[in-house]
């Protein structure tokens, strides 16, 4: 159980570029970053109003004179500094992912970064080769997989409760996006934009937490062919998508189809997960992330809850409220900035056989969710037709 | 509302072949046929064991001259009475539906049938035009669809509350196959032989229901093209498949998928169907079949009761329990059971004009349940390929 | 399972006394005795409106000259007859119970009577003791207690699955008088009236369900202590309570808590059970009938369905619709009736033996529910006072 | 929308005593303070154990000068130092809160307790009245209040939504005590003594937070009379209680009922609330605290999701994640912690105008905490009768 003592060296300087007080992303980093003293916000480019930025930053408790313009003056003015900072956090669009972070490597920062990670597989490569020959660390938000009850699934596919796994239905859809884009503010606009998005819309944007919790509950397991058929139900959103279902072979014959959506109008929480093996399946949603339904065929359902005895150590190891009190969307972020943290201490220490079993989310969990959008987007244009993974 | 005042001429003289006591179709026909006084069970070829069949006949009170050895015994028994059968239930394997329909309707007999209907569309087009030229009646037991909630997801598609249909989510799932067949009982060994089955197992065993649900709520709508993605998870039931994915193009553009398995270990009652609109959303279970989720885009999701008066006419009109009071799947099949006796009724009057605007599963819905299945058999023998709808 | 197959030496002749077609209640016998053959109903005095009452008779398929004016004329006519019935439901509103079930069985004729079964103990026992006389059945029509799930309850109970028993708590709520009276149906008018209704409005109504199964499921408990808290929130209903809770402490140290109201506005369906043991809990509800929730402390929680192999056998012997496929309300009034049929056979055969053991809500069960309400009102007229239960 | 702007002058200067290493309750205090910067740790008496208890505390990065052996030394120490604490929380069991509280009141320093806050109401009044004399805040963790749908029911009820308020029903339930106390951990020994618990068991450990989250969403009723009936089923708790049932009649004359028990056993995440109205009914779970139903009678029933803009703006305005991102426990107790930082940074600067209207729990909530307790003990005692609230 997480209560709060120190699991790495020292807190670690931590800035943030983007995150500002326009938007609702930033919340979600400092909420998961700060509870627990692993993190110390100390500078930041919050905003592209550098007036505004500042003046948020100072209200955060950021030292005015280290809150910055944008992301250049950030790491001019803190790589200069004897109390500089060790990482920075990257909560801005798609588009600007990739230079901050090669900008922050380069200048010796530890990165944590927005996903879908960069546009292509090959700036993920890029950037994977510019971090370990620096020995630094790229982080990335999947936010939801740090739920003790991921990890449980994960130790019980492991322990083989489920038999061979046999299929795979992901689901994340919501209807925000149901009407057309006129008056949309700026969170939506560049998310439907090409430029601004990437290759895709909902695929990047929801899809690839499906993708990467399915990783991590079934590490095992690779995709070896796919199919996305995708559309957008607001014609300007075109040639993005905000809807789309995936169905994927995978290499031991198991069966995956993923829907993900935002115009599926009313829905709410429905980010689902369900693994079936040949005994059993499991099932997860985030929108009642404290319960995981255990069904062995041939058996009553079993609803198995968060911080029990009965669960196995990997999900009581990371469990912080204790059964009975439910957990949020950010007690699961606050995990993974843990599990960053502490790859960032150990790297910081040059401690490689750490490095070498420590579970996060870093560049290849990362380069993996854009190789995803990669293949969906070539099955896609190919008129929904099946791809090799590649 | 419902209260078991006849709405028919007279009640119907009935006879089921199949539906013994080795099985559990057979109540579903009787307790949805008997319960209103529309059918009088008189008579029956109940079982291949002739002996078994009469001692179980008479167990349901038909006179045992009237409990034949099989249908031919049965037509020929029936045909030359006073007081023969109206109409004649088949629920036997599949591979025997068309024999028995065909000999039936030649015999001046109603069908009442079992879906799938028949292997080949071909086969169905043949029958309907045999049922046609002698003015009878083939009702097909889409058990589910009787139930109000259907009619009111319909009546307000069709009052336009959805908006434009843009998806279209549907799964009938359960795990009762995820083991192999090795001593299975006869239920399963006839439904996973294509001898007997023929085509499709799941597909044909609860895809259908799917499909012809979608049917009545979305009558508007045309699958222009669809691709079909099966699997055995089992081998010795391949060609047959145990899970299928169904990816549907509509003609107004809509998206559908479709989930059948009976390998979804341990899951229960997962017959889902969800219709989202620009506007709205609907979903309905038949595990929870009491309650319509009603989902307004930026609105609280409201859940609908049946039998609650801010429901529409349509729906309140077939309810039988009234609200609070819970209907299960026997009184679905009661409504169904009752539209086809109204039917035939109208039949035997010659009331073309009542047939005109009648609505009940019959040879049409039969046949496009059947033409689905071949255009996904088409598709996923071409290795999971789009085909038009044909 | 229950499949159709005769139960009892030969279908009843059956007559109703209310139930027509301006009320909801007289279906839910209709379709309770009549799915199986067990009744056939050939009289009835449906309506206080004679006219309209032999219609409606005709329209169910009874002789117009066996359509009633009153129970009088019917228990005239239909004792005269060689073909007569054997036994009469009464639907009628509560004041009129007593007579009408006197009068049936001075007639020698079988009663099926709804609850409450009469307004005091004394009238129970006169009517016991005249029933016993003449050797006649009085069932009470307690219709949420056939379904399998609530005599799967039982059996664990049974098996001391639960360990001891400490805690049960019941409601039974509804909002339908949330608002007054003012231009109420005739349903509502003689429910809220001392006269029509009894001591009672929601105990007697809806309170008396609760009761009953809680006996069902907990045969060896009785109640030593009670205390009623009543109230009219909508003061024109006073004396009578359209809120009520009562609380309870059994012989064996066990806590009741019951709860019923029909001004929880809005709220549907919560008609709910819960059973606390020493090492276990069950929960049930009627919205969802076909789940039952097994709590073993320090276990997952367990979900248990109808017609699953798991289950123990005496739930399963009364399953009709099997797994998968829901059980409503009206299927759960089949079993009740059923047994009431299988109670009134053995009578007619005078077999002491098999009725000494048979299970069915009797005279006995309606004797214990007026009972119950009575040490309610006492309770509650003492200004909600503990009484010992008398 | 909170986002981590400060909202307070400077961060507090904050200690614990107690909430260490071996319980559970400490890191729901530092999760809930320390995430939005409003309290900074910097000293603390975590541990009877004082060795365990230093290194514990430099775990969460206090100075190792700063742990102390006890609060006597804490309040020495801090007192004594330029940047000594400002705020004290006490995470200790109940019988150590009275003299805590008084001690660092009466050395100035502002007190967060744990509920129930002392063993009666003569010592709260004493507290209270040394806190106003001193201008300090005592705030109590009723940690669940900080719900956003808390405060949206509670400005539905303000707005007449729900019209006149006739029903409350409340339970906290779990089965964690369903088995005796041998071998139990000391948070189970000193919960069920008199002399470490006080007066009650699960009546303060659970049914405080009932009571004081009733107070908050229904501010306009009084209780005026009530009866508890409470019970040990494990006897060696006697006097104490591990299951209660408590009847509350309102000066409006509204009914309520509270179930409050530690052996329901199997029972997950049962905090359930429920306010019917004459026009509405609000239901509200902890166990899946993002939802909230709405029932208006006549009305499908409405799912309210936290962070839609449909929700009231007391609602909005403190919402941390936004819609469809899970808020948990500890979120809730976050906003416990800002409302009481502000209240300490307003009796700081002397803002009285800001202390009149500010809401949070502080010395009124716990004294009605405990004065409702008396009155639930005062009518158990003699034998669970009617009592008039004093």
């Amino acid at each position: 159980m997480i209560n709060g003592e120190k699991l790495i060296s020292r807190p670690l300087r931590w800035a943030m570029v983007g995150g500002g007080r326009t938007g609702q992303v930033g919340y979600k980093h400092r909420t998961g970053a700060l509870r627990d003293g692993n993190y110390q916000l100390v500078a930041g480019a919050f905003d592209l109003d550098a007036e505004r930025g500042r003046d948020f930053g100072v209200n955060l408790g950021v030292a005015a004179e280290r809150c910055y313009a944008d992301y250049k003056a950030l790491i001019a003015g803190e790589t200069t500094r004897e109390d500089g900072v060790d990482v920075v956090s990257i909560a801005t669009p798609n588009f600007t992912h990739y230079e901050i972070t090669k900008a922050c490597l380069e200048a010796g920062l530890h990165v944590i970064c927005e996903k879908p990670l960069f546009f292509t597989v090959a700036e993920c490569e890029e950037v994977a080769r510019l971090a370990e020959q620096k020995g630094l660390i790229v982080g990335v938000t999947y936010g939801f997989t740090g739920h003790p009850l991921v990890h449980q699934m994960a130790a019980m596919v492991k322990k083989g409760m489920l038999g061979d796994i046999r299929i795979v239905d992901l689901q994340y859809t919501h209807g925000f996006n149901a009407g057309d884009d006129v008056g949309a503010g700026e969170a939506v606009k560049w998310r439907t934009n090409p430029r601004t998005a990437g290759p895709t819309f909902v695929l990047g944007d929801i899809g690839t937490h499906l993708y990467y919790l399915s990783e991590v509950v079934l590490p095992h397991m690779k995709v070896e062919r796919l199919l996305c058929d995708r559309k957008a139900f607001i014609p300007t959103r075109a040639p993005l998508e905000d809807h789309a279902t995936v169905l994927m072979h995978y290499d031991n014959g198991a069966r995956g189809r993923l829907w993900v959506s935002s115009v599926n109008a009313g829905n709410m929480g429905s980010q689902r997960y369900r693994f079936v093996g040949s005994k059993a399946s499991l099932e997860w949603s985030d929108s009642h992330p404290d319960q995981l339904i255990y069904e062995v065929q041939g058996e009553p359902g079993r609803i198995m809850h968060h911080g029990m005895p009965y669960l196995e150590q990997e999900s009581l190891a990371i469990d912080r409220m204790g059964a009975l009190h439910t957990e949020g969307l950010g007690d699961s972020w606050s995990n993974i900035y843990l599990w960053i943290a502490q790859a960032i201490d150990a790297a910081n220490r040059n401690d490689q056989a750490f490095l070498k079993t420590h579970h996060y989310p870093g560049i290849t969990a990362g380069t993996e969710g854009v190789r995803w959008l990669e293949n969906c987007v070539r099955s896609a244009d190919a008129g929904a037709a099946w791809v090799d993974f590649a």
